[in-house]
């Protein structure tokens, strides 16, 4: 009953458990986090106020530095003990925020992590130029630190995540879409941008070929770990918890797994419902009960849990081959915690 | 009489003299440019078909190509013989084309050079993505190119560009706009890139700082010239002529020099004309020949456009420390070519 299990959710984004795993996280790279902290807020200053105050919302909003987060571990894992992965910690961050910030205007989302979207506030015209202007900074910071090769993986990252998010426009409101083609979405809009920020460890090290390519397979399976999981969450969390609106991805007509699984697996009349309300725009207040109801009758929220499951062990995996401390422990732990804020 | 020329307009683009000088500036670096058109169309493929599909209708809906062909000329003029300046011209007109995309999401643009803007096809969320996309993809070729002071260009003026952006977005509807102001604006989101575009023309020459700093002023003053007299042509030029609506700017309340000159030179009934029509949203579709009228009474596009002139000296004069070969006539005659485009 993966549905149950949501009522029990408590704290502002996550279960408890979960909380208690990404503070653990957060206290390992205390020092270097502060410092991305610092550097996130010095740089995305401008003369033109508008764009500190509207970037300030949404990095300020409760994001989890994840990405940034990875970025500093997996270099700390690499043996790292220069300053340059606070750098471009900094510079996955604001990649990251200009896409949430495109995102939300692509999606024409409200709230964010609880609170109002920046276009919401200031409108999408604001939000697509504040979004521009933290890519371009991320990338002057990137040729600041002055590797090519960190500048190659992030520029080939965003490309592939504007791809990934046309894709997702394309299959948005297309009940034939295949668990291939959103496996291939998530891949491309979520999975890379976590692959890119825990391959950069070992690119400021130097490390060997197959730890780099380790940890990009780390980043990679838990980005996907962590996307399956989000698109299970729409359809179980409470608002508090998600910090979006249960069922959003539901009215804005966004083909998540658990409706590829409910779509593929229902009878005609449930397929019917399907193409009613993800296809033809005819959704009503009732409706998404009734898809909640049908995600439960054939487990898609759950088996869409764990397949999350899956991802999260082939990211464990992964680091097998780097020493057994703190640092790979706690990449192990943001596996653990993309699945636990589930439960 | 500045008003009373754009009925001599003539040709896609602009008047005759400037078609002439525009297709004189392409013919001499005619197999530069064909080997940059090669590259923006195999460059801007993906897998993802709507990318180059919707990258496509943009790029083939007339562009003049005038920042890569800036960009040409200086490096030949600079002495350069290899091919980098291909790749790096592409790169400037992939950077132009995602702010045009982006851009016309914010002002919700219907028609750019006479075409539908790809945001009324396709929606603004589409437009948003394949601008991240091209953006991405000029910052992978950039790399591929491998000079971290292109990059360092380029990245910075995207920054500058986004800021120049948004500071149009807050000028909006304001008349009390000051032609400081408005030059604030156009100096960042126009002339900006323009100056970027030359001033790579001696990157990849690793010419002098002199000349560096001289092709940066050129283009910088070149972006200045051609961006009043498209605010110019905003109240003058038929819809032929500049490939948009007359009066667009005038109906989205944007506050052009224009503008600004009538307002501060107007009467208070006057100011409150401007006032009503540019603040307050009570455009009526008598306003526009009232707007015009206004300009005329007050020498408003007249006066623009002797701007214009004074940048396209100055950017001729940034060239004095060169040869005098062809490549420096060009480049001279894109600022007449700015100015052309008004009579």
């Amino acid at each position: 009953m993966a549905l149950a299990v949501s009522i029990e959710h408590q704290g502002d984004t996550c279960a408890p458990q979960a909380v208690d795993r990404l503070a653990a996280m957060q206290a390992l790279v205390h020092d270097d986090l502060a410092a991305v902290n610092c550097l996130i807020i010095e740089r995305m200053q401008s003369p033109v106020s508008l764009i500190p105050h509207l970037a300030g919302h949404i990095t300020a909003s409760g994001g989890k530095r994840l990405r940034p987060i990875v970025t500093l571990l997996a270099s700390r894992l690499c043996g790292y003990e220069g300053e340059r992965h606070q750098t471009l910690a900094a510079c996955v961050e604001f990649i990251h925020t200009a896409t949430l910030l495109h995102d939300d205007v692509v999606d024409a989302s409200d709230l964010r992590r609880g609170t109002a979207t920046a276009n919401a506030i200031w409108g999408n015209e604001a939000s697509v130029l504040v979004g521009d202007f933290l890519f371009s900074r991320a990338f002057q910071l990137m040729v600041e630190d002055g590797s090519l090769e960190v500048l190659a993986i992030l520029s080939g990252a965003s490309a592939v995540i504007a791809e990934g998010e046309v894709m997702q426009l394309l299959t948005s409101n297309d009940t034939s879409t295949s668990e291939t083609d959103y496996l291939a979405v998530i891949t491309a809009k979520t999975a890379r941008l976590f692959a890119a920020a825990a391959e950069i460890g070992a690119v400021v090290c130097e490390s060997t070929a197959e730890q780099r390519q380790a940890l990009y397979d780390y980043g990679e399976a838990l980005g996907m770990s962590f996307q399956l999981v989000d698109d299970a969450l729409d359809y179980t969390a409470a608002q508090a918890t998600l910090g979006k609106t249960i069922g959003d991805d539901f009215r804005q007509g966004k083909i998540t797994l658990p409706v590829v699984l409910a779509f593929a697996r229902g009878n005609e009349r449930e397929r019917s419902f399907w193409r009613r309300t993800l296809e033809d725009g005819g959704y009503r207040n009732s409706d998404l009960s009734q898809a909640i109801d049908l995600l439960d009758k054939y487990n898609a929220v759950a088996d869409t849990l764990t397949r999350a499951k899956k991802y999260a062990e082939r990211a464990r995996a992964a680091l097998d081959g780097f020493p057994d401390n703190a640092y790979r422990s706690a990449l192990g732990d943001a596996a653990d915690f993309a699945v636990e804020r589930a439960y």
